[in-house]
């Protein structure tokens, strides 16, 4: 199977074949309709940290599921864990040491995946709201963002909240929010509309994952809690070891997006 | 202070108090306006499970806050978890060993406390709503059923879903149900309405928990999940240790009911 240029039609098991075949690409707009997921795997001892940690901050850590201890697929993810995500991280004591395709050398069997929800999951529901979602026009990975909001720590576990960002035109940015926040199990509504500044971002042009997007004139930037807050407090409190997934290269789970919404 | 006839006027610091004084009595309509919870305490190497288990069932077991180990307040109960409970519960291997008002004497440093939503706190809003409910007009407890419907386990805790019932004119079973999906952190929307044979419950008047209500011509039995379904867990599951408080017993917090009502 190539990978053609339309990959929205892709099924989660078509996409994660191509992952596991080594393609490394951001995942939004893949698999439209389809939920997608942050990644982090812990040593079992330091699961409860980050259990916690993602119960005191639904809003950056809505969990969709939890592995049991060496489990490589999840409730949600019937794919792989170590080989079906389009890219990971591995840290060790909190330093980033390598980026890989394929995390089989490294898993361990005392590792528990947690799968966090995406934002990317609501971006099909803001294009057929009529709201433009920049970085899947340019075909980038979304500009994400440290900010200087600490999340509540737990046990060991402390960090800043880390933001997506999307530009979105003054008169779309009610409808950007009303539709999000129908998805609270994928970040939700907005955590801020405006001035970079006030979140402590000094430019939104180096974000500090991701790629940069245009701003054009009239468009206002808006601030959504992102998943890659757990690597953030992995950066800052330096467990042992973890892996997560690459940011914008999410796990494609076999979860609907209407599953996350509420009425 | 005396415990008058309109507990609902209780401040939580009121409440609290008296049940600090040693009066033991359930807490339906108790300090109105204010969320109740319950209270399950469990050693920190068994708390993961705990807190996989409420993640994974949400309905019974909405989790409200979480303690440090030997903690004996919560952000959302500046009271003592100790003490300023009606009645507490003392479990050993799954036993019941007691049933006390103060458990100073048994606690322990490495206790971590859970506060779980309850559905007292959204029956206030039901007789806004024009829908009655039986055990606040009895002056008696909630009745609670054990179902055979199980709970996702979660490591070394498996049980059974715990609901509770409230009878409910079938002309306002639609208001009840709209009403209490609003609040889904303290069980939402109802589990089941009708039959109690499809929940494996043999005999209404005849609660695991709590007391029999009387169901009146016209009225449906409408069972929301419980939680109490933690404490079946302890019960099916016998971790060495574990203090809960005595169901319809609650902790009554000092979070506003309307903390917890999505739009």
């Amino acid at each position: 199977m190539d990978h053609d240029a339309a990959p929205g039609r892709y099924t989660p098991d078509e996409a994660r074949a191509l992952f596991r075949g080594g393609l490394s690409v951001p995942t939004a707009g893949w698999a439209t309709g389809w939920a997608q997921a942050n990644l982090l795997a812990l040593p079992r001892a330091d699961a409860y940290d980050f259990l916690l940690f993602a119960q005191r901050n639904p809003k950056p850590c809505p969990v969709l599921d939890v592995t049991e201890p060496g489990a490589t697929s999840a409730s949600v993810f019937a794919g792989d864990l170590r080989t079906d995500v389009p890219a990971y991280r591995v840290y060790r004591d909190g330093e980033l040491v390598e980026e890989l395709t394929d995390v089989s050398e490294v898993w361990r069997d005392d590792l528990v995946a947690f799968l966090v929800g995406c934002s990317f999951t609501f971006e099909s529901a803001l294009l057929d709201g009529g709201v433009p979602v920049r970085h899947l026009e340019a075909g980038s990975n979304a500009p994400m963002y440290r900010t200087d909001r600490e999340c509540r720590p737990a046990g060991a576990l402390s960090g800043p909240l880390v933001v997506s960002m999307r530009p979105v035109p003054a008169d779309k940015v009610a409808d950007a929010v009303r539709i999000t926040a129908r998805y609270p199990a994928v970040h939700g509504a907005p955590v801020h509309v405006g001035d970079p500044g006030a979140l402590g971002i000094t430019d939104l042009g180096t974000p500090d994952f991701g790629d940069a997007v245009e701003i054009r004139p009239g468009e206002v930037p808006v601030f959504w809690a992102c998943g890659v807050t757990p690597q953030a407090a992995v950066m800052r409190s330096r467990p042992a070891f973890a892996i997560s997934h690459a940011p914008g290269h999410m796990a494609i789970t076999d979860a609907r997006d209407a599953q996350y919404v509420v009425p």
